[in-house]
C-alpha cells in the first residue's frame, strides 16, 4: 500500500472516529465513561413537580447503572427556582441528589429578576446564566431532554 | 489500487453507512419504513393532557401518512399514569390509539410505587421498567420528543 | 497514489462532510449563518406560561449573540393558541418578538377545531398546518426542544 494512501486511510479512520464521539456522544468513550445522558428541566412553582424530578433522577441511576453509567443535570429556571431556596422544602432530596453525583444548577438570570443572591440558596448547587441556554447546550452536547 | 487500499475504501464506506444509520434514525432505511417517530411524555394526572396527547397522535399520523409513515409512542408514568387504569376516562380513546399502531406504554417503577399490578391497567398496553429510561432511549434512537 | 485510491480518498472526504452537516446542523455553515436553534412550545391555556416563554426566547436571543446567531421558533397550538388571538393580552410582547426576528407560528389544526381563521389572529404571525408535527421536524432538523 503506497504511503499516501495509507495516510488517507489513517485520516479517514481518525475522522471518523471524531465524527463519531461529536454526533453520539458516549459512543467512541471508553468503557468506564457515562453513556446515559439527561437534562432535567423545572420550570414550575410545583413542589410536586420538584419530587417527580428528583424521582426521575434517581430512577434513571438505579436503573441504568449508578453515576459512572449516567449524566444528570437538572436545570432550574423561572418559576421553579423556589426548589433551590435555602428554605426549600426539598432542601434534603436535593442534598441526597447531589451527593449522588446528580448536577442542580440554578439560572442567574431568574435569580437576578427575583433578586437573589448566592447566600440566598441551597449549598453546593451550581448556577448557570441563563438556564434555558442551558438546555439547548446540553441537547446539542446529545442529552436527552426530560421535563416532568 | 493495491488490495490493502481497496480494502480500507470497503470499510471506510461500510463504516460510513453504519454511522449515518445511527446518527440518522431513516436516511438508511427503506422507503416502506417509518420516517417520522416520536416519543410523546403523558406524567400529569390530568385527563385534557391525556386527550391532548391522543389528539397530537392522531394528528402527527393523519398529517405525515398514517401508521406505515410514522412510529409514536406514548410514555406513560408519574401522576399521569391513571391514564392508563382500567377505569381511565380515556380508556376508549387509548383502545382507537393502540389500534391505529400507536404504541402506548406504561412504567413499572410508578405502578409499583402506586401499588398497582397488571390487571389494573387497560388491556393491550406495554410496559416498560422506567418510563424516564425510555425517554431517555427514544431520544437517543432519534426519536422527537413531545411533552403535551 | 493510485488514481482510484485517490477517488476513494475524495469521495470519503465528500462523504463525510455532507454527513457531519447533515447530523450537525450549524457545524458545517458559514460563521454568519445562525448556530443556536431552538423550538419553543407553548400549548397551555396560561398567560404565565405565555410570558415566559416569551422571557426564554428573549434570553437566548441576549446571551447567544442576538438575532443573527439564533433562530428560534414559538410554535402555538391545542389550549396554549389563545396567546395569538387578537384579543391576547401579551399581543405587544408578541409583536415585540416578532420585531426581534423570532418566528412565532400558530398550528391551523388548533384554529379549524376552535373555530378560528387567520383575521381573528395577532398579525404578521406564521402557520404551520400542525403544531406538534413542526416540533417534530425542527428537532430532526437540530433544535433544541424547550417547553416552558
Amino acid at each position: 500500500m503506497p504511503n499516501r494512501a495509507r495516510r488517507s486511510a489513517c485520516l479517514t479512520a481518525a475522522a471518523l472516529a471524531a465524527l463519531a464521539s461529536a454526533s453520539m456522544p458516549g459512543l467512541a468513550q471508553g468503557v468506564d465513561r457515562p453513556l446515559h445522558k439527561a437534562v432535567i428541566q423545572v420550570s414550575d412553582n410545583d413542589p410536586q413537580k420538584w419530587n417527580l424530578a428528583l424521582n426521575n433522577a434517581g430512577n434513571v441511576q438505579s436503573d441504568l447503572g449508578g453515576p459512572e453509567a449516567t449524566e444528570l443535570e437538572i436545570v432550574v429556571y423561572g418559576p421553579g427556582i423556589a426548589m433551590l431556596k435555602s428554605d426549600s422544602p426539598v432542601a434534603k432530596r436535593v442534598a441526597d441528589a447531589l451527593r449522588a453525583g446528580v448536577k442542580v444548577v440554578a439560572c442567574e438570570n431568574t435569580m437576578r429578576a427575583q433578586k437573589l443572591t448566592h447566600p440566598d440558596m441551597l449549598p453546593d448547587i451550581g448556577y448557570v446564566s441563563s438556564g434555558v441556554v442551558e438546555l439547548m447546550k446540553r441537547q446539542q452536547q446529545g442529552y436527552a431532554y426530560l421535563r416532568p
